[in-house]
């Protein structure tokens, strides 16, 4: 069977990243999908494991071919999820996690619809404010913008097929699994069924 | 939030009814939907709680109508769903179980769309067959054509939302209760988003 595409998404301050990292020790035939890159490799980073490195004009090449299901360009260097690489290993059976900022979960949405689209928000606004804060690399100014932005961004999330409260990361993390092991019911149920008939 | 209606169903012999029980004592907030008969209640049995034991003249009233989700005459008695019950206690935030046969659950699925329909089937049709030959009830004669009409029924379950494999009664529960919370992630994501810029 195929594996799932899960993506994971929410306004920045809200913990996906850890509860990513926890998702994916805790959770068995998950991994994450690996990003291209055109910023230089840092010490110990390798590439294929951490990013697949790439130059300019290689990387440009495959924005053209299409092969990126989302990419940005960020002070000068661009990003990119590889299509292909995500496909060959959900054809493996494998489940790949993408954790990604709000916009381009939304253009993956719409180039694969057949993803599990989950968004994760903060408990409260003043819990975000009090994360991004803690974070201590905010100026005022720019904390204002950013919790101005999040209002915004957390009513995107109806977008989402979910909606998991960050509460407690080891609550997310459950209610993501139950997501996780939900859609493999949902996405399998031919294949259960005619596995059934079978024998 | 509104509750969840929950209806479990598949072929005979897949161990629905155990599933069901263990289910329910396992799981918070969980109830069983209770059915309206015409049959005589047996000896301890209390109206309200095991039934609702109506007149024939009543049922059929309530049939008229149209109260009922689905109904069946069975060797006279009537057996029926009603819908107010189940509607009233999930307005009051209860997720409602309703444990029924294939075809009661197809007429369930086209009057209540935001139901989640699970269909259990058994690891295989030879496990199938030695459960329903461990009961000790079935002639040679009503086996064949309870495993034959098993076959067709196990198609049906392409119709429904989710399919899990009852090849361990706490592993398909643990499936069910995946599910449950999975649905909640699902339902609850406008109002989780409503409840967290309000504060």
């Amino acid at each position: 069977m195929k594996g799932l595409l899960i993506v994971v998404s929410g306004p920045s301050g809200t913990g996906k990243g850890t509860v990513c990292d926890v998702l994916l020790k805790e959770t068995k035939n998950l991994a994450y999908s690996i990003s291209a890159t055109t910023r230089q490799p840092r010490a110990g980073e390798v590439d294929g494991k951490n990013y697949y490195f790439l130059t300019k004009d290689a990387f440009e090449e495959k924005i053209r071919e299409n092969a990126f299901l989302e990419y940005a360009n960020v002070y000068g260097n661009y990003y990119g999820t590889p299509l292909g690489h995500i496909e060959d290993r959900r054809n493996r059976g494998e489940d790949i996690l993408l954790e990604i900022d709000t916009q381009g979960a939304l253009n993956i949405m719409e180039r694969c619809p057949d993803g599990v689209f989950i968004f994760l928000i903060p408990p409260s606004l003043q819990e975000l404010e009090r994360r991004i804060r803690g974070r201590g690399t905010e100026s005022q100014d720019s904390l204002e913008k950013r919790l101005s932005s999040a209002e915004q961004e957390i009513r995107i999330g109806k977008k989402y097929q979910y909606v998991v409260v960050n509460d407690d990361i080891s609550n997310a993390v459950h209610q993501i699994q139950a997501i996780l092991l939900a859609e493999h019911c949902r996405n399998e149920k031919e294949y259960k069924i005619e596995e059934v008939l079978k024998k």
